[in-house]
């Protein structure tokens, strides 16, 4: 497939910075304010960061864990893989404990492990290559997704997103947001809409800062403004990401999703959720298998350090749900574009 | 119509105070972490405040414009009610240009006109009296709305509520939250879920704190977490105010009351509209004819002062949508309950 997007004026921000030495991450709790890398010198630290949201996106934590795997095989001694393996396993475990929807996470994991099965004496300088390549086809995986999900949109189109599935929740270019940068770049998106994604503000803070890194002008909206929007006519696709992608096509994403898939239904605007294949768990039969992470209900409580909640109150805070596969009208990953998926669809796609 | 409720109990906050020299509105700004009363000795410090969310919620921007020609008329000399008619139009209009969608603000202004342009030399006394009965018919109304409203919700229930419309909102008791009151008093509801509410918060900030006065303890969700909510079965019934009822009994609400109708109706949740009757615009035939008030889009870039919205972002801020009649499954007023609203019905209820 050719295309015609200029990748690096599109694309301009890294989360992820591997120095041969450390891992920095940046940091993005403090984006758009401040642009600042943490830098993680061991295994222990990548975990926190991944659950402290220093680095989020679903790729983008599968990534960083891949590194923080590298980093971890610094304090250890081994003759060989297996014994590598064998001793790295409290570390990859910690890891994989951070973040419990994204299924990338266990993915890259599952990765690392599977070379480090079968590596010799050499095996620190496999896992390093392991952790890089990762990161490269992840990027490879975005640019071609998207090309792909952009060339469903017609020119002229509007677009909405939510959370934030870009540069900063990948290793570039991002997933969505990947589809969004290509239809702008090959002029069939004239507007692009982000909702602020309460509570962590993702829209708000990371999608439009990173946006704006590349000369692209999104509109803020409130999520709850998302179906008013609709109704205008101005949006003609929702455009996500993922966290997993099941067998049946049912898709985990983050909170909000659900609810803007209901409702472009409801006004007949299209429905896409773009993905790198390493979101797809062929083992999740459905979305009603899929354990969604409930997270601290202070994060209701207040912005930025500032209360705005009354005291005292209790509060329910998913940061996932699940959008079943009959209201999505295509995933699409780096292999391809699934219209309509369901259980049958995404058996031809994934299923070897 | 009998009920058992105790009013007292559950309705200890009033926003709006009328001490026979000045208006004193509750500065719902400040809650809930100050409860500090503003003073307004003239009307366009009431217009100033109606415009500056002071004071908010459809019944009683309306009961504080109507305390606020009261005021007017201390500026003013005139022999009966014409005359005063007359010198009271410029303060009127500019209350009446306070804030464009909720219709109770024309309405009572209407209702201080109308009394105005029969009275006689005791005009003054007229218009007060007047001012009070607005307030005083208020709280009935939603006393006896709480009552119709909660009967139609089986006991075990969950509710969803939108924004605020308790008694901070009205006169007292409130109306989607008097029949929240009226159902928890009865022990009908179970639980009570309230959204936060973006921009404004006015769930996080104002419902919460209001149910807690009266000792009843919300969940607080983020809005995007409706959908999520509504699929683990929790609610029964979303139910929420109004700032416009159309002939057609399209209704105009807080943006966001839109999508929570669209997923009330996919996932078999009932939606319930309570309102006075003050509320309902016959003179509008449909949604379709509603001025949605667009505010600063600075509303969106953060919260308590504190930016969070990257920068030199654009944002589109409207802070009320229309949700189409199809999707209501019943209308309350303190006249009674419209269940599923068309133009027929409305008529029958509101044609006089």
């Amino acid at each position: 497939m050719t295309t015609s997007i200029d990748f690096d004026r599109y694309d301009r921000v890294r989360p992820i910075r591997w120095t041969g030495e450390a891992l920095e991450l940046l940091d993005q709790r403090k984006l758009p304010f401040t642009v600042e890398y943490v830098r993680c010198d061991d295994s222990d630290a990548v975990a926190a960061a991944i659950h402290a949201l220093t680095v989020r996106g679903a790729p983008a934590i599968g990534i960083a864990a891949a590194w923080g795997v590298v980093l971890a095989a610094r304090a250890i001694e081994a003759a060989d893989g297996a014994e590598a393996a064998a001793r790295l396993d409290p570390a990859m475990q910690r890891l994989n404990a951070a973040r419990p929807t994204a299924v990338n996470l266990a993915w890259a994991l599952a990765r690392m492990r599977r070379v480090l099965a079968v590596a010799g004496h050499d095996w620190r300088n496999v896992l390093e290559r392991e952790a890089q390549a990762i990161a490269d086809e992840d990027l490879a995986a975005n640019r071609r997704m998207g090309a792909l999900g952009a060339a469903l949109i017609v020119p002229g189109s509007g677009v909405l997103t939510h959370c934030n599935t870009g540069s900063l929740a990948t290793a570039g270019f991002g997933t969505a947001l990947g589809v969004i940068r290509a239809g702008v770049a090959e002029g069939r998106i004239d507007q692009v809409f982000a909702g602020e994604t309460r509570p962590w503000l993702q829209g708000a803070r990371l999608t439009v800062w990173e946006l704006q890194q590349d000369g692209i002008a999104p509109t803020l909206i409130a999520d709850a403004a998302a179906s008013h929007l609709m109704k205008t006519g101005k949006v003609q696709w929702v455009v996500v990401g993922a966290d997993r992608i099941c067998a049946n096509g049912d898709v985990a994403n983050k909170i909000g999703t659900y609810q803007l898939a209901i409702a472009a239904r409801h006004h007949g605007v299209k429905f896409m959720v773009a993905a790198p294949s390493s979101t797809v768990d062929m083992a999740t039969a459905s979305g009603d298998q899929i354990h969604i992470e409930e997270r601290d209900p202070g994060e209701l409580f207040g912005v930025g350090g500032v209360r705005t909640a009354a005291q005292d109150v209790g509060a329910w805070n998913p940061v996932f749900d699940v959008t079943p596969h009959e209201l999505i009208d295509a995933i699409v990953t780096e292999r391809g574009v699934i219209e309509r998926p369901d259980a049958t669809a995404m058996r031809a796609a994934f299923g070897d």
